[in-house]
């Protein structure tokens, strides 16, 4: 075979065969295919796309570069779940522990911020001690106990999409649906699970800000899912404002055991319970996704969510007792309020931007090895369509960045649009796909 | 300014500015950005393509990458041909001398045999002692002393240009029109000429096997050399069969001197002359192409073009012996025929597999560092719409390669196909775009 050829094949909109593909990506991650030749593949895949067969090919070819995890010796139905990202989403540490609860085992592989975006990773380590590195014996272990596990992807999973997503970064050929949907599902087949809840988000803060865009997302990732014979369904959620009120990741651990111990927040009560009512569905712990729903009401109401969560942490080596008295947890240094500079109804959020001041701040990463400062944040108050008067706080911002607190300040009040008018709020769950 | 923020603006249809182009070029030449990302950028402008203003930028960056030559020592108009090429295309050959006769100047800067097309560099180098690789200083002596020189592109001449063309190689970004314009016109342009013709080739042994392909290449390499205030035409001409009778270094060292003699070939005299013609116009020594052409016939008619023509060879250290007794040139170990398995009108030629044929046959590279056999090669003897009997010579074939004889037999018998029918030939110059 030869590789221009194989380039050219696709350049003109051809269908590589397995074998081509093989030949591909496995000379590229055994490094005996040169970086040029596959950066210039992947952007003629972004012109030119992949058939659903396709896909599932480069997904396979990606997932068998690395260790497939094996759960067999786990009773139970393994079911996790994937956002594609956004500002405040916290759901994963809140529906893991309520699935687990409802017995259903939930093998978690998470990533870290990206972009404008938090990650479950960072979040979790915002709790002292926590570990996300375990190795796949410690990662089996804490999950045949507590049914629950959230840990970093390790080099031994699905290793040619590490390789592949880098080069992809540095040569804008991230934003292709076949080369996306790989990347995601690569990881988690190797996860060992045998169904997947899909949380694609659409709106000013996710990566496909139009619905249209995560629709053919979720589609290709739920063909790529059924290649594999899983159990799968995409919810198509709202990013138009941030989930919840926290951002930032000691933030977002707290909010998250506030709604495990049954504090009401409705956008982010609302979308968790209904991905971890469909994970209790899939898993075969409930006959639909509404009679989840309801156990997973019940399991935060009698403090056994809460109960997994802790157990989840204390296996994981994180401090518990931070969680029990959130009051110890250290505090930034500045903390400063965004006012309403007029009175009307918030009709319009440029999440995104919100996303970079809590990066600015100190949430996220710039640069790849950037430190996290765990503490920043910001707590953001009202939501799309409610009434506002003018000086009302719209925004506590946290930071023991003194430098950053002006321009992050100004970027979240530009990024606020207040109108006189009245606003129809945006259905957070904007449709299901199976 | 960052290098995947440039490939984006690219990829998603936007124009690079000056500055952006520099960064690029100049960065990926001299080893600040790497080869996967220019490859990738390569890639986008496949499928985006460029500006005329943004081909003249990257042409102007590619050429003064390098040295560009002052010819102002030297009296006369400069006028350069260029051919995209095709198959028994030696007209170089006969319009440099002819040219050079009618007082214009001709500094030619030529290139290597290219996939299936003979380069006019190894033509050269079938006459024994034929230096192509003259330095700047040598190459303006000989152009002063004779009017035309025949070289090579030196390491000095658009050093990015043989940088990016080695990725476009392997990267399949060959076949996009701004690169195949910037390629040629910074080469070109490096010469020091003030004007330039032209002959974009089109059809089954042609790169732009379409027409409309061939013209639109032509527009943007015409619209490339008006921003650099250089006379220019483009002739626009069929490469449905080969040029002339005879395929092979030699063979087209021996054909063009038969015609500077006068010997009448009618396609390959048609063109000859009407390039030549078009070159004395433009050099300022005709009053329009059909008096340059006249010129022409009288340079050939009175001896003066051949006499350029050894003048050049012996300058540049030929052996003009053998070209005044061409029989003394070696001859093949193994010479055969193919015949006219049944009588008709020739219909066809796949002239990309004639090209091919003769590459197999020693007198091309598959390889980068082959060796030609200048000796070797195809006189092919009907023209499209000719009647054929039955058991007619179609070809002679000659290799030192026994090996690989009977392949070449039967690819140039199964590129021909006779018809029942009488058939309309095709016209030669298809188009004049200036």
């Amino acid at each position: 075979m030869n590789v221009a050829e194989l380039i050219r094949k696709k350049r003109n909109g051809g269908e590589l065969t397995k074998n081509e593909m093989m030949y591909l990506v496995l000379g590229y991650t055994k490094n005996k295919i040169p970086d040029y030749q596959f950066a210039s593949f992947l952007m003629a895949v972004y012109f030119k796309g992949m058939s659903v067969e396709e896909t599932a090919i480069l997904t396979e070819v990606m997932l068998y570069s690395g260790k497939v995890i094996k759960l067999d010796s786990i009773c139970g139905r393994k079911i996790d779940k994937h956002s594609t990202g956004g500002v405040g989403d916290k759901t994963s540490l809140i529906i893991a522990p309520i699935v687990a609860a409802a017995g259903v085992v939930v093998p978690m592989i998470s990533g870290r911020g990206l972009g404008h975006t938090g990650g479950t990773l960072d979040k979790l380590e915002a709790i002292p001690g926590f570990r996300t590195d375990l190795n796949l014996a410690e990662y089996k272990k804490v999950l045949k106990k507590c049914g629950a596990v959230l840990i970093g992807q390790t080099k031994d999973i699905a290793p040619a999409d590490k390789r592949i997503y880098a080069l992809r970064d540095v040569t804008s050929t991230v934003e292709s649906i076949p080369l996306i949907t790989a990347s995601i599902m690569s990881k988690k087949l190797a996860e060992g699970i045998d169904g997947l809840i899909l949380d694609v988000k659409t709106g000013s803060g996710a990566f496909m800000q139009k619905q249209k865009d995560a629709e053919t997302l979720a589609t290709s990732l739920i063909n790529t899912a059924k290649a594999f014979n899983k159990k799968v369904m995409a919810f198509i959620t709202d990013m138009n404002q941030p989930l919840g009120n926290y951002i930032g990741n000691w933030f977002e651990v707290l909010e998250s055991i506030q709604v495990l111990q049954g504090k009401k927040v409705d956008d982010l009560c609302e979308l968790s319970f209904n991905l971890s009512g469909a994970m209790i569905y899939l898993g075969g712990k409930a006959s639909s996704i509404t009679e989840g729903i309801k156990i997973s009401k019940e399991l935060v109401a009698n403090g056994k969510a809460f109960e997994k969560f802790l157990q989840m942490v204390e296996l994981q080596g994180g401090d518990t007792g931070v969680l029990l008295n959130p009051e110890r947890y250290p505090k930034s240094k500045y903390i400063r309020e965004v006012k309403a500079t007029q009175s009307g109804y918030l009709n319009k959020i440029d999440t995104y931007q919100i996303g970079v001041a809590a990066i600015e701040l100190g949430a996220g990463r710039e640069k790849i090895d950037d430190a996290i400062d765990p503490k920043a944040g910001i707590i953001f108050h009202p939501k799309i369509g409610e009434r506002i008067s003018k000086g009302d706080i719209i925004a506590e911002v946290f930071t023991d960045r003194k430098g950053k607190m002006e321009d992050a300040l100004a970027r979240i009040q530009s990024s606020i649009v207040i109108s006189n008018d009245a606003v129809k709020k945006e259905r957070l769950i904007k449709k299901i796909i199976n």
